[in-house]
């Protein structure tokens, strides 16, 4: 059954980028990218991922396994347009997806057919209607939110999110882009609940699969005399 | 050998309480404390952590060995004034830490003895003193920074925390006090990188102890193929 799937590095602290670069200069130089380079270099050291942008070497261990896995599992991604964006050059003719890609815009454009498998398709009627896209390709598999950090958000805060995947990297970084800000609209006696479902522990970095539950209140129950919170379905 | 430690009990997105309560009211109906108990609920439920409060019952699997062997390495404590201030009348004549406790606070008061071999001393020279003051009475065990937060944070950015144990609640809060906020002076090619020691997965909790390794430059580094950071002892 096709879930809707999303994975993103993060410090210790949260972030998955540093502050949004603006503009003036060459992003590779900017304090965003290096600390998104930082939270991400678990995952350009593994042999899986390095396979999937052409490049050589790389490590054979549980990190580039659970990449793997990831790409293995996704049938249809769904992407924000500043990601598709910045990564249309350095992708390339054969981008890493090899899977039809939705790509959530308020600009119309032409699909873009490149090797392997790739397509982008803009979509620019919202998030539930690229999920719904994507899912109506996946063929049974998954639906991978394939980030930046606003659009898992975004798929979160809607109730469209099944499973999320944090891969916790050991490094504080103070300030930056945040996957958890505050927009997400929830009532201050309210949670989002959820569920580990895996942990793996590497040295390089800590990947904490969740299952999402959905929105809960949070009751007071009597310091843990009392039962917890009911869940309403996601 | 005496380590300086911290443990404290955060949702998914950083937060351990809601946003600080305005004193109108009772904290107990806050959303402060409603978001507190929600991340501390894994503690509350423990046998272990039951029987330091009084009370009877209480969960014996993993999370109470976890709080039974912080208990237990701990000689003496560090402790913010807030939390203090906060504990102190439902701690009672027998406050569960049963050591020397130092109070960071800007308000001189006279020493105040508990049973069970806890003590409150208010210290009024800074963070720094109030961890060598503890220390000094460890008698070899851990130094342990109670809480809250803020005090956490403080010794980090001081360069005196050795150990730090998060356990991670799977909820997302929205809204609140982070133990990782703004003021930790980092530089905008800097962070305080860690490496995890140990990570225990159970339903409730996920605990990640990393042992902190100390502030470092964030180098590009040639998207994984060169080398790691050069880091700084602590």
């Amino acid at each position: 059954m096709t879930k809707v799937t999303a994975q993103l590095s993060v410090s210790v602290d949260g972030f998955y980028a540093g502050p949004q670069f603006d503009g003036n200069g060459n992003w590779m130089d900017s304090e965003e990218s290096a600390k998104f380079f930082r939270v991400t270099r678990w995952a350009t050291e593994a042999a899986a991922w390095r396979e999937r942008q052409g490049f050589a070497g790389g490590e054979q261990d549980t990190n580039s396994e659970v990449i793997a896995e990831s790409f293995g599992a996704a049938g249809a991604y769904v992407m924000g347009r500043r990601m598709a964006d910045g990564g249309e050059i350095p992708w390339g003719e054969e981008p890493p997806f090899r899977a039809p890609v939705f790509v959530v815009t308020h600009r119309p454009r032409q699909r873009l057919l490149r090797g392997g498998g790739t397509s982008f398709t803009y979509v620019t009627d919202g998030v539930a209607s690229a999920v719904e896209q994507a899912r109506a390709v996946a063929g049974g598999k998954d639906v991978a939110v394939a980030g930046g950090g606003s659009l898992v958000r975004q798929v979160l805060k809607a109730g469209l999110l099944d499973e999320l995947e944090l891969h916790v990297v050991p490094v504080v970084l103070g300030t930056g882009l945040r996957l958890f800000d505050a927009d997400l609209d929830l009532g201050d006696r309210e949670g989002i609940e959820l569920t580990p479902t895996r942990v793996l522990a590497t040295p390089q970095v800590t990947h904490i699969r969740y299952a999402v539950r959905g929105r809960a209140p949070l009751v007071l129950d009597d310091r843990g005399r009392g039962g917890g919170p009911t869940v309403t379905t996601n």
